[in-house]
């Protein structure tokens, strides 16, 4: 094995990619905001005028996922048409519309001496993102990066690299016509799976942090050997417990909507937890709203004496992502009970209690040690966009830096910078 | 050596603390205010009735490090006497008058949709301190975990063993005083070195930061071999750039103060730049400055000229934190070459310009990527009391989370709160 030079060669290109991004980082953490604007409003033209070439690259990477078999929830990810190039473009748009967080001032204060402090955002550095077979991850992902004043590593699913070639080429195009470097924005031009342990390895110190874009097995594996920082979450556990003190027509409204808007988002509803204090209607119309809108529901003893159509839920239903229309339901004992479930089968990702009792809801929030606490209203809301921050680049489970949506604001760090008049510092 | 049965041993033990951290970081977390602050005043009278057993067992540990014929500056900073020891207590009430960074609303926003979010402090979790010879960390370290809700797993060095012990016996009554869990600050009772390891890899989750405290080798063995987050730094190569528009009289006391004022200090100034468009009399009245404050000074050429004292500087003399009354300085062409001196010589820890040009003054805080940019002061205000931060565990390099001073502050993270009425999201 040492023999084959491959590996080599692969370290070589990657380690060269580092340097690249690293010396370009230190341009765009100075570059002003229109110039990082132009260049993603750039893009997006280039995209627009490039249709074409994109679908037709498109097509290759289509016919290959066909022959070999793909699954059509698989090939719908992958495709592109018309109306999802113009999708990407928008999106490129609305990023360059974005505040700049770069040298926003997060806190100033004075000292006795008269020492002026400010902490002010600057970028992260180097950001590496490894995703699947999402073309439009490559415009997203590299465009949040470009905003924050990063640069970008990006490694994209083999089975879609002919499409991100093509959208890559237009985001340089935009680059180029802003005067910016090129390797701001770097594809991994080789399908090589040993790119990605260049990756993870951190490229000589040349990545400063990791974003995993995929599924659990891609991420596992990324927080499992990445020795850089990883912005992600591996499971979004997310549960919903209605209270005693739930308005039980709202109940309804907000636990269907959060399981069932969409079943395959990690901010979806996995687990239904019900007080066996509330009102003894509450269990069956939520049982009865969630099988009427088509989930199957898998539930304890009183959950099954609802409605025949309950199953049974077996124990690894509880703390299971389903990611379909499947819920797991659970009478507990208050809203303590439903805090220690949360503690023992949650991802510490979304979870939500339903309840008007301002005691209550107090005591979940502070309890519960998730990166999103959720008051009466759909767990769903996990997203960067309906928190107001524009785009998202992920949502992190990880308590260091960047906690819940990871949008441009959480892809820099800060420094201080500390004005005085010749202060000296006395013994 | 599978056979020897020691390191699991010490592997069992350390799991152990781990998981006794991890429930204690679940109460602490919780814990209101008074009751952190009524442990922390508990442990100072603790100490304060303990005198003569701590300074016991500190007797010990001097004796074995005379015994070892450990150097005087060893047995100094391991000495404790009553003085000191009032000085610990004295922190422990200081910091029990620090506000209280847990539950802080960081930000607070509405959507249009009349969800209200905030961004509050929660505390990062269990915190792993790996301290060298000085006693005090062991109450200044297991203080700032506790007031800011985080569970503390302290060890110390070895030589130290006694008096941290005694001191830790002091900090537990005071947990037991405010019937906070005593798991809450630990003392690995081993002076194994396998417990170090153990903690590096992060006792199975227990650990979620850990913080270095001593020299370079400690430090430097930490950064390499952790496989959790680190806050530290590993040397404070701190530069004090003397521009063209500095007010020399300023500059001449600034710069002595920052290289002289303490010199083993991580803020401490290692290398002078100074503008070779600065006025004749600059670089002169800098060097003969420093060399009356006792300073040996290691120049380039221009510099020797100055004075027949100052030796010639080593190419490794620049980039080298000596922690001594030497200091390198160097000729630059202007704040762009000053700039890049920085980039390629500094640790990103602490450097200053002085200058009264605000233009200058703004480039050169804006193009150098340290934790801490200084203009018209002293480097040697890297410091979290300074900062007004009212106590540090340390100073951090690293560009997550944690940057500069790390004070209570720093030692939290967050959760977003969503609090809604009935809120579903539109598909």
């Amino acid at each position: 094995m040492q023999q084959k030079n491959t590996p080599t060669d692969i370290d070589t290109l990657m380690a060269g990619i580092g340097r690249a991004a690293r010396a370009a980082a230190a341009e765009l953490a100075v570059a002003p905001s229109y110039q990082k604007d132009a260049a993603l409003n750039a893009a997006a033209r280039a995209l627009r005028e490039s249709v074409p070439s994109v679908l037709a690259a498109n097509a290759k990477d289509l016919e290959s996922a066909r022959n070999a078999g793909r699954p059509a929830s698989f090939i719908d990810r992958l495709a592109l048409d018309e109306k999802r190039i113009e999708a990407i473009a928008v999106g490129l748009e609305e990023i360059a519309r974005l505040d700049d967080p770069v040298g926003q001032v997060m806190a100033e204060w004075t000292r006795p001496n008269k020492l002026r402090f400010e902490r002010v955002r600057v970028p992260l550095g180097v950001i590496g993102i490894i995703y699947e077979s999402r073309p439009n991850v490559t415009a997203d992902a590299g465009g949040l990066c470009l905003k924050s004043g990063n640069a970008a590593i990006l490694r994209g699913g083999s089975e879609s690299h002919h499409s991100s070639r093509a959208i890559h080429a237009c985001i340089v195009a935009g680059l180029r016509a802003a005067q910016l470097p090129e390797a701001a924005i770097q594809l991994v031009p080789t399908t090589d799976r040993e790119a990605v342990g260049a990756m993870l390895r951190g490229l000589d110190g040349n990545i400063d942090v990791i974003v995993p874009r995929g599924g659990k097995s891609l991420v596992g594996r990324v927080q499992e050997e990445a020795r850089v920082p990883v912005f992600a979450h591996l499971e979004g556990i997310c549960h919903t417990y209605v209270d005693r003190g739930a308005d039980i027509d709202e109940a309804v409204c907000v636990v269907v909507n959060a399981k069932m808007r969409r079943t395959g988002v990690c901010g979806a509803t996995e687990c239904l937890l019900v007080d066996q204090g509330a009102p003894a209607d509450f269990l069956p119309r939520l049982v009865t709203a969630l099988l009427e809108a088509g989930c199957e529901v898998r539930g304890d003893e009183p959950t099954q004496a609802v409605d025949a159509r309950v199953k049974a839920a077996a124990p690894d239903d509880y703390g299971h992502e389903f990611l379909d229309a499947i819920i797991a339901v659970k009478v507990v004992d208050g809203v303590d009970e439903a805090i220690a479930h949360i503690a023992r089968y949650g991802s510490q990702h979304t979870d939500a209690i339903l309840t008007w009792c301002t005691g209550t809801a107090e005591r979940f929030v502070k309890h519960v040690d998730s990166a999103i606490v959720v008051v009466n209203a759909s767990t769903q809301f996990a997203d960067g966009g309906e928190f107001g921050f524009g785009a998202e680049i992920g949502i992190s489970t990880g308590r260091m830096h960047a906690r819940g949506p990871v949008g441009v604001e959480q892809l820099t760090t800060f420094k201080y910078v500390v004005r005085g008049a010749g202060q000296v510092r006395p013994v």
